[in-house]
């Protein structure tokens, strides 16, 4: 088993035929990288021998000005990952507040800073929802639900919030996720929200009160949503004060020039947004038809994937797999278990190719 | 001025016309990426939208063959930088000793994770040479001619080489950097050597010698010889229980889809890297003639680049930054000044262009 989704090469090392696989275990939109992104990756081919600018300053102040932002408060990273390292290793906080389940970088990155870590249990009865109140409560080091409680009395000074949340691909609207922030601005905890992927409900990002609280940290992907993975890009955006200290403690050259080159590009191909908004809203409506049809339980989603939880998961998965179909199994995740699986919303032709496998095993058994 | 060589994008942002510079303040190969890679890279465009391996096992598994070396013994970064920052923070060093002159990132890692640097100081008279009886004693923490030194008398638990030298050029030969890292085992001291620019002259590679050092450890780069900074590509080889304790605190996904791809195929282009040798030597008999023609203090080099004097250095980084050429102002380095510059060397066209502004120059002053 792998500790993350989208591992094709680990599947299929021995034939290299990644051609052949349906990759519906990491999220990434299935349009494909934007046609404006390959292009102006090819005309950057030349400088692949120059190195990349040191802090990516050029792609930097594209994300600022696209988003409105004052340019010292973005930082850029190898994949968000890079910040998501970064944060705890300069910020050193004491004790963070995790959901669980969620993405597990947060708690390794925490961890080898030495930080006690405190769970927030998201509940299949609920629906995965975060309640604002009882997460205040958490940061606050009161209220019940933690799996385990390292120092429990004291307050967290970090916390980390994905949104939509990952797996679950539960969104928190930006009203409450601004009422956790007020509240973590008075604990004086940093508030570290990852919206990897908002770009499929972009109203509902809290990108410009960064500005407003020094408290809040944002953390964005630019390699889900426009299909660079591969590539490796992602910004963060910060209370200036916290964006310097983070510069001084951050490697150089750590974007590559292509994803630089890349990453400026698609902030403007609104085309290739709207074409994305439309299709994933399509395939979603396509893709829950067939989970009820089949009294397949989902959790209802707010970006391009689905966590499902299958009685036989395991089962399935390896069926799937002899077919070249990946799911992301999720029985790894804290706070979830046996049974639930993630898979990517994809295009028509894959989302049909497994509901129909999924029905014959469903038939099965 | 700049931290670093190479940042064509600072020079030149305003009008982005970075085809018009002739950058010798990067020491990349002349030649340029290899066709090889180029072709790989554009084999690979299909992959940008997939997650790179979590750890670069395929590349890993490439360098580990090509050298014979053992595979858990190999690391992959995002460039050697990675690497340089990963080790002091894994292996938590408390006396590190360093050249002076020598790459500034081997400093800055090692004060961010609290160590205080000694300085082994090269000096022009010796022509920049390191002297490993004096060295040793350096590592003892006997020994004079450090700049500024902060608990002398204890010996030194890291010590970082360049070989060959940036920005000097020199070369340690390969007895030699063995007595050094026969010394360092028995001292207790980690000994970092770093081949960044071995691929010049790689007879002289200790990478084979890990296997049997508990305290030698060698970071490579891949983007200076093959011309690939701009994608960034690195690696380490470890002791064994090094490489686990390193890979347990690094990031996943750090090298980039296409950096692996590249680097896979440039390993076995022995056409080009034997068309690189003889460009290089041909070109540095070239230049070496003019410089002795116009009376040009050089450091024997045997890298690509040389660290030259000028009086006027930096009215002549002027003038030829006026006319598109950008030379690597080293007054910067700890251990140089005012006066010094690298410059790296280039095509023919490129360098006699460079000889003749400097022939104009020196005529003019």
């Amino acid at each position: 088993m792998n500790d993350h989704g989208g591992n094709i090469y680990a599947h299929f090392r021995n034939s290299f035929s990644t051609g052949a696989i349906i990759d519906f275990s990491a999220s990434i939109n299935p349009l494909g990288m934007p046609r404006t992104a390959e292009a102006e990756i090819r005309k950057h081919m030349r400088l692949v021998p120059h190195y990349p600018e040191p802090y990516a300053e050029t792609l930097s102040a594209a994300i600022a000005e696209h988003f409105r932002l004052r340019l010292s408060s973005v930082l850029c990273g190898n994949g968000s990952t890079e910040l998501i390292f970064l944060i705890p290793k300069v910020l050193n906080p004491k004790r963070v507040l995790v959901t669980a389940p969620a993405f597990s970088e947060y708690e390794k990155a925490s961890r080898m800073n030495g930080a006690a870590i405190r769970y927030y249990r998201l509940r299949p009865g609920d629906d995965f929802r975060v309640d604002p109140g009882r997460f205040i409560e958490a940061m606050q080091g009161r209220g019940r639900g933690s799996l385990k409680t390292t120092g429990a009395g004291a307050a967290c000074d970090m916390a980390f919030l994905c949104n939509p949340n990952n797996p679950t691909g539960r969104l928190l609207r930006k009203r409450d996720m601004l009422k956790i922030a007020d509240a973590a601005r008075e604990l004086r905890c940093r508030l570290v929200v990852d919206e990897a992927f908002i770009d499929f409900c972009p109203g509902e990002s809290v990108l410009s009160s960064v500005a407003s609280n020094p408290y809040l940290i944002v953390i964005r992907s630019m390699t889900k949503f426009y299909a660079l993975a591969g590539l490796r890009l992602g910004f963060g955006v910060f209370p200036i004060a916290v964006a310097s200290r983070l510069k001084s403690r951050k490697e150089p050259w750590s974007v590559n020039s292509l994803a630089a080159a890349a990453g400026s590009v698609v902030l403007s191909d609104a085309a290739y947004r709207d074409a994305s908004h439309t299709m994933i809203r399509r395939e979603k409506q396509y893709l829950e038809k067939y989970f009820d049809g089949l009294h397949l339980p989902y959790v209802a989603s707010d970006s391009n994937y689905y966590l499902l939880y299958m009685k036989n998961a395991g089962a399935v998965m390896r069926t799937l797999e002899k077919k070249g179909v990946l799911l992301r199994d999720c029985s790894n995740f804290k706070g979830l278990g046996p049974g639930y699986v993630r898979i990517a919303v994809r295009s028509r032709r894959e989302n049909s190719f497994l509901m129909q496998e999924l029905g014959k095993i469903c038939r099965l058994s």
